[in-house]
């Protein structure tokens, strides 16, 4: 199984492509797509737009996965992280892939299993499970890895879970 | 010239296009699109990108019109707004139109002259200036053809400024 996992943002998107082979996590490809401030928001947009549906058209990932966000406080901010997070959603719907949104804590859980892990320890976490040598920057890559391997480790749960007769 | 105005959100996005010939304002089409909230996010957004891809591809508009927001508090209709707003900019960045924003005190002011005017009043303008018979319904379409008119009143002072000397 490939996932690409995205961390939207209209300055700095983060992305990270993973494979799953059998108990194995794999770093395909990660980086960030970066769009200038200067340039009118709708061409930031389609930027970030294109830039993903290449990826995904490289790739043929089997599902994308996004952090679910909830902001309580800057609603600026939050429209800002929408219209991102909008077209990073549907390059995904375009090219038939499905979206699974995982909420900050699971992810949390899933890399260390504690939910108030500290920032540092899930992306020590990422970088131990993908085997990288290098540290990965900026922070949006990390994000959009850890959620990519948060869906990996959900997918592995529900498999045992199957193979335990647990669920249908 | 022809614009179109977009009032983006998820469950409904209304749209407006108008045509100016003149002085005079006529409306070409006007609608919404509804998404049901049965669907995944992604295919909603998906939906509202195709409608308003077509929609731009049948018109041609010379420019699209949205309104530009300010949420001061509710954080969580933020980021559902600016899904579909993200998804909004990109189908008209994807079509080479460029994409204007008005704040909500702009389009009052260039509907009624009034700052602080109810919406029944930008909706009566609405009707009154579209010599349209019948009430427009829902206000996200109301919303839609005010900010498109806003365009044209804004486009049509620069010329009388232009014409007048008054800036180059």
């Amino acid at each position: 199984m490939i996932i690409l996992g995205i961390d939207p943002g209209t300055a700095v998107t983060g992305y990270g492509v993973i494979r799953v082979q059998g108990q194995r996590l794999r770093p395909v490809d990660y980086g960030v797509i970066r769009t200038s401030s200067e340039l009118p928001l709708a061409q930031r947009l389609s930027l970030i737009h294109a830039h993903l549906a290449q990826l995904i058209s490289s790739h043929r990932p089997d599902v994308a996965a996004v952090e679910e966000l909830f902001f309580s406080r800057n609603a600026r901010s939050a429209l800002a992280v929408g219209h991102a997070r909008g077209v990073a959603l549907l390059a995904a719907a375009q090219e038939g892939i499905p979206v699974v949104e995982y909420t900050p804590l699971q992810v949390k859980m899933a890399l260390t299993g504690q939910g108030r892990a500290a920032k540092e320890q899930v992306s020590y976490m990422v970088k131990l499970l993908l085997h990288l040598q290098e540290d990965i920057r900026p922070d949006d890559i990390t994000d959009a890895l850890a959620v990519a391997i948060t869906h990996a480790h959900m997918g592995r749960d529900l498999e045992l879970l199957l193979s335990k007769g647990e669920i249908l």
